[in-house]
């Protein structure tokens, strides 16, 4: 008890801000529909961008570049690429499965007033490629913190985000001319949503209902699961 | 002034909220020293690894899977794995870099009771391979996604999180029989801690500084700086 005092002291989060923490955190949303017309004001965007740039990269390396999209243009034009890999990937569906596919909403590119692309640059200096030698990917890694971290202080800012994966990335590169050796990590529509709903959407419309946390959970090794942890005492 | 306040009413968080989502975001640390012996409570263990499964995943895929390793024996084991690597890439710097990397604090493996290892499969059936037509690597991001959920979730409950890539991910694969094709996402101590540093390391002992949010900001394009629109009001 005296221990988890001194604990209390030093670390300093009341159990109102642990509440609001999870609270965010179980109330986000990847959000495809309901977007306002009223663009984010500058100072705002900018700081959902810094909880962004506040991420843990490997080595301090930083190696996240946001790129602001507001064109109306270049929206559309990017509109078109998800067009056609959304298309491409129709037909990979059969049946039931392909008719509730092409029902589904999965992007607000027109109607987001602003998109935040997210890219890698591998190849930059700082961090002294510190992390980086055994494992490739933690630059990229990095870039996805700050995503996640971005899209909680969205929330909290009452800011939707959706995450748009069905683009081609090369096609995205070359209209917001990215150098080849610069990775796309996620293309994201942001702006004020009318509402965050309180199931995601894949779930509300029956494309996949979430698994519990105990199916995914395992002891010691991959393939011992925790279930009979739980049951005994 | 109207919109706003219907916006305040139906997303519902408060300014007290949104700064303890700021400040945790702000305060959290990657936490490689001054982890304390006792292991985390079943309870508080489960509370940050369901805020980790509450991440965005695509397709609701939920790819990750969290293996707890507690093991004292297979803990020493992972330290062996980091003490190769670390030394393995030691040669890679010279001079005073060499020096200060040597010098590095970049784990907490045999003080924290407890590591987490994070791994994503991707021959998961759930989420239909919805959005993993054309961007592959999204089954991966969204375990990176639930790591950082995690690591926030952490942070306000006062338990530190340190994130080890200095690792070779085969030989981790093969002492926590994780099969070829899953992949192994993240290895991190987790653990209460003293006290979290209110810089990063990296940063304190001379490693690296922080880059500004400027500097990684562009508007439309790649190669389009956001500096002058700072300058134009």
């Amino acid at each position: 008890m005296v221990e988890s005092m001194v604990i209390e002291r030093k670390h300093g989060f009341t159990q109102e801000e642990r509440d609001a923490v999870y609270r965010v955190i179980r109330e986000r949303r990847d959000v495809r529909s309901g977007y306002l017309s009223r663009p984010l004001e500058n100072d705002v965007l900018l700081r959902i961008l810094s909880a962004a740039h506040m991420a843990p990269s490997v080595g301090l390396m930083q190696p996240w570049r946001f790129i602001v999209v507001r064109d109306t243009a270049q929206r559309a034009r990017v509109h078109e690429v998800f067009t056609r890999a959304r298309d491409a990937a129709a037909v990979l569906y059969a049946g039931e499965r392909r008719e509730l596919y092409t029902r589904l909403k999965l992007e607000a590119l027109l109607e987001a007033p602003q998109h935040l692309c997210v890219v890698c640059d591998p190849n930059s200096e700082q961090g002294h490629a510190l992390g980086r030698h055994s494992m490739l990917d933690t630059p990229v890694y990095s870039a996805v913190c700050a995503i996640q971290n971005l899209w909680l202080a969205a929330r909290a800012e009452g800011i939707g985000v959706g995450w748009v994966s069905i683009l081609d990335p090369t096609a995205i590169k070359s209209l917001l001319r990215i150098p080849p050796q610069v990775e796309l990590v996620s293309y994201l529509c942001i702006g004020y949503v009318e509402e965050f709903a309180t199931r995601p959407d894949l779930e509300r419309v029956g494309w996949q209902e979430r698994a519990s946390l105990t199916s995914v959970l395992r002891e010691e090794f991959f393939d011992r699961s925790a279930q009979r942890r739980e049951k005994t005492p």
